[in-house]
């Protein structure tokens, strides 16, 4: 079996926490058993309990890319017209799924270091009253931006437009909730900030969508991509559409535990100083981060641009070998141009802002580039020893929850 | 966390091995390290050792309805014409998926007791000349019965139709290997005779079935459902289509270094005498099996008729409340008839059989039934005590391969 | 790593429950952090609440053997006269330690198949009132009996006596405390009737047996064999006087809380069914108990006479080779005579006797030894569904307490 | 249970290597199946090859303190004139135990912050010829301080003495072996440098040594401190002298094959790495290492003097609430003097070492003191990125070596 680094700052899959790993060994019940029943429903509480959200949630039996194409198959049909916003890599990926399910698709794209401005989503919305759907990537990941999810929702509610977020990697590692956003098929990974392994999507679904869902006549039933199927798995003796994954459930039940003991806040507070550390840190080693401004850098990952004259590889591979850290390259758009430092779980630790940033230091100056690592350690220590970063992270909610 | 029974003797999930739990502890990796990615590839090895298949399988993941759903949706198009056997529900169910994605879908139905017979499948493919697929579910779990998959292979072969089976069930606990069967897309689970948990589907691939689905338009592609998305994901450096369930993949190498290591033969006979110890209990008790001749059981599951008088429910629940003893209800057109003990994995234990012909002959005497459990566990040790059930389970497969 | 059967029926070590081996694989903590200590505190307050003792009990880091030495080594000193009550091997071994220690050892004697009898006891005090100390094995595991351990108790305690009871074995099984029994120092085990693993004694002391120690100039100190160490380890911000076996104390605070939960008499209860059960099909058998009563046997073991003609190992080999069934041969005196077939902790599960007896009257059979499997099964049936025996096992108890 | 902090760097008990704690949750086998024997018989086997040692080693069921006091009482009789090596608390404890067994006790003492110097060894021998035993403590933890062992060693053996050594914080992390360094009794652990759990001590003892305790007729005998009662214990079909313990057992198997798969002399400088880094950190923070000189602190350890005007617990306390750091106070004579960051296991990482420098640096600064943890980690990567330490940590075994 593989054996994992040392320091396993990815984006995705994460280091999950020994406690769900623990929990992955517990032996497997007979999900006809009655006590199996009863133990799903717990764990669809609390998922209900994490996502503050008033519907029950439905959990797939894959990870987080499941859902997101169920999202689309179900809510989508061939006569919505779908607005995408696209400010990444995700992002534009969303747009073949919505092609491929609805009537006509306009995209709305910025370029994939900057944050979709809420204000073209108005615009957008004015000039096509027949948008039915919006859908947005909350933090498209291989850019780690946000977007404004919450002002996108308020928007859409009063156009009388869906959302369909992906808060995959932003969900349980910042104060992102699909009621609190107006977002109505809401889609979040047991995998990233939860600390659990890949395995489940999360799908918070209102009632509003429930309805859309049952109206669509293309919506996927009897299938491993639906929703409807789901509906009613919470209730007592119905037998479940598909074997839940058992095991992957034993995990996430002990990541929910772990997330709401500690208290939402304080899981948030951990990511969002690891974040800002890490970024103090990027500063002081010249270092300039994808996202255009901090401001839509989000919590979970942060993504620089590799200096002129290094090879990402390089970079990922002295960091590794070196040092044992792990950290994720580019996707797509941003392959070759930067690489990622994940801050999702247990990996949201922010001694380990300094950690990755003093091995990052020496890893630019082993291949030639300037950097030091001294001074950005100082840098990333006086962030984590600074005040609470938290306004940074609740700016965009909070915004939004006023204006309501 | 739900508590498993002392005895779970269901047909799936089963108790996992606990060396496959343990391995699901062990801390996950980032799946674009290259230790992961060569972990991938020594998994996908294995299946294909254990498979006895010349080509690499594909492992999709989530549990075998989605592998199932998969080879429907992969590799029948618009214009094929699809025989469906049904010999019972999942078969039946089939159809569904079959007509879904294919141009016409002829059935040949047996009822659920029997098997289908090879014999009816020679007379439809010569009706029919335009055949150009058969799905058949070798064990229909719901019924306990097997079909005689490597006949209606070599029948297929002969005819030019592509065969799609489900050996989810019977996989890992018998001689049924998708080459020698002449199988087409051989779909089979990590979680039922090998003893793994629910998550992950294994999926045997000829060369012939990858270039029809390459040509099938159809065929989903970027989606949770694409066999072609995995085509060539154990290629070094390239990324996985959708991140892989980590933990589960532990789960299934344990599990096959398990089936691997005790023998393939070995296991099988494991299988065959819990069962033939199982059906000499259960007619010593007077009940009789579902399956209409024992020569058409299943290694995996005995499935009994429930004595008239007495309530399927109330017999399941009396054998957990009273004895610890958990086993599965019937599923659609068999619920409420039936029960069934299976024989999978770690549930294929030979003394197992005595102890669950024990229980089951108190608990008919609790509910006011016959049922002599002394006479029957003395039935079940005779049976464990005499020569290797092994030929009945092999039967079907070597005819076919004196055939061919 | 070795594999265990599927049927580990010993006297101990035995099967430990999954929740215990599960939560040794938790992450350990040095034990210097608070929240150990805090840890540490809690186990033992809740071995407390399993002994139902007013004292604070010790926790050695090793298995019963260090506790039973401990205690000799603790309490008896070079002016004792010590009592050593003889009814089986452990017993009589225990002698070797009173003697090591004390001044004066006198030894009450039965044969090996029999209990002390109370009131030999009594006559032995009224013979020699310079007794100082008894010492007692409870239940003398390689003989499977008991002794009436609270008339002891009482009888100890009006004559002024201490008594060092080896409760290693019934503890956690039945309805045994130092308290109620009147123990002063009391050796239980984690690894028997609670189901955890051997690596650490439990040992109720009470505080006439505390006032003893420390008055008692020879009573190890700064020694793995002291109890005195140990006394004051519970208060914050001491040090531990060795490193605790952390990860043992992992399993053990899990097996506290199985017992605590599933509730002690429920426990003892699932012990007692499965003894009854076991020797309702060991007389249906046509095998003898070795204890000369029911009445003086364990609910924790059923050890029986091998009959004439066959040989123990090869007995306990056919059932572990043959039919995946282990149990204990006999030991010290008992060895080649007897066979032990352990109820405890998960092996105290009522249909695991008649496993047990199926497997054994199918090995006998194979052996050329007479013996009818299903008429021994059935009576082990009968045994299981007919009234609770609990009565066998509280009577000793209750007498004394009534006595009190 | 209680949860482990982010970065455990203490002295011992230490973070165990995942692997460890997986196989903890293996399932136990009773004792005396023969495949138990087998296992044990391979951990020895195993022990023996990573102590380089002709003779089989032995293995006590409980942590460190007491082989090391049951080599005492095994080794040193009435007659017995030892010289015990006192250069900190752990060696000056080892003296109680020596007069406690011994006729006369010898004690060579020098400050706590220097390692004993051979030369005065081999005076002492001059001066007293009838010294029949030589206690030396390896690394004395409380000090972090290293002695010359081999030399020692070969003085004794030159003189025909007896060696008793305490590796218990060494091995696993350096150079240090029985037979190399002539020691004829070796103490070591299996929860410090190979990164198991606390529950077993590992003891290499040679021919000589074994033929010494058999004569010695005080030497422990049915006592969980003997060593005589496991000198055969690696035979087939021999009983334990007392039941092993199981789960460690599965635990160190697991250490051990780690430590020999990554590679002995891999693994000494991975620790020697480590330390060196602390140190080069520590001494740019303007703090100063315990030990005297460098050349003498333990590559397992790197122990500090708190700075004036801070309180060890503060310094400490801040480490773990701040910044997730776990360290040991110091202990004894060293305590409120001294903290101690271990290397031991998996926390001889090498950027583990920037890690604690960063958090000290920050520590401090917080609690008022002077340090530069820029400068500080600059100064640990320098040393990370220099050449191999290697050679401080084999000099002096290497020296013992050329002399022999």
């Amino acid at each position: 079996m593989p054996v994992a680094p040392p320091f396993m700052l990815t984006t995705g899959p994460v280091t999950a926490y020994p406690a769900v790993l623990n929990a992955m060994a517990r032996p497997v019940l007979y999900d006809g058993h009655p006590a199996f029943q009863q133990f799903y429903r717990d764990v669809v509480g609390k998922v209900r309990q994490a996502m503050r959200s008033a519907a029950l949630p439905v959990i797939l039996q894959g990870d987080a890319l499941l859902g997101l194409e169920a999202a689309a198959a179900s809510l989508i049909g061939r006569r919505d017209v779908v607005l995408n916003l696209v400010s990444g890599v995700y992002g534009k990926g969303y747009g073949n799924w919505a092609r491929r399910h609805g009537g006509e698709v306009i995209e709305l794209e910025v370029p994939y270091d900057e944050a979709i401005d809420a204000e073209a989503v108005r615009r957008a919305l004015l000039d096509r009253p027949d948008i039915t759907i919006i859908a947005v990537c909350h933090h498209d990941t291989p850019s780690g931006t946000l977007n404004p999810l919450a002002e996108i929702g308020l928007l859409a509610r009063e156009h009388g437009a869906f959302v369909i977020a992906d808060a995959v990697s932003s969900f349980g590692g910042m104060d992102v909730h699909p009621d609190a956003a107006h977002v109505d098929v809401f889609v979040a990974s047991a995998a990233k900030c939860l600390g659990a392994t890949p395995g489940l999507t999360l799908i918070g679904i209102n009632d509003r969508a429930w309805a859309r869902i049952k109206a669509n006549p293309d919506a996927p039933r009897v299938s491993f991509l639906s929703l409807l199927d789901w509906e009613l798995a919470s209730e007592p003796g119905r037998p479940f559409p598909v074997t839940p994954s058992l095991a992957e459930f034993h995990g996430l039940d002990a990541a929910l535990d772990l997330y709401l003991a500690e208290g939402p806040e304080k899981v948030w507070q951990r990511h969002a100083r690891t974040a800002a550390a890490t970024r103090a840190g990027l500063a002081a080693l010249g270092l300039r981060l994808w996202p255009k401004s901090e401001a839509i850098a989000a919590p979970s990952a942060s993504v620089f641009r590799v200096p002129d004259g290094i090879e990402d590889k390089a970079l990922r591979d002295t960091l590794l070998d070196r040092y044992g850290v792990l950290v994720s390259l580019g996707r797509g758009f941003t392959a070759g141009k930067v690489l990622r430092i994940g801050h999702m779980g247990p990996g949201a630790e922010p001694l380990l802002a300094v950690t990755a940033i003093a091995a990052l230091g020496a890893a630019l100056r082993r291949l030639g580039a300037k950097g030091d690592a001294g001074v950005a350690v100082d840098a990333a220590l006086a962030s984590l020893d600074g005040p609470s970063p938290a306004a940074v992270v609740h700016d965009v909610s909070r915004e939004a929850v006023h204006a309501d």
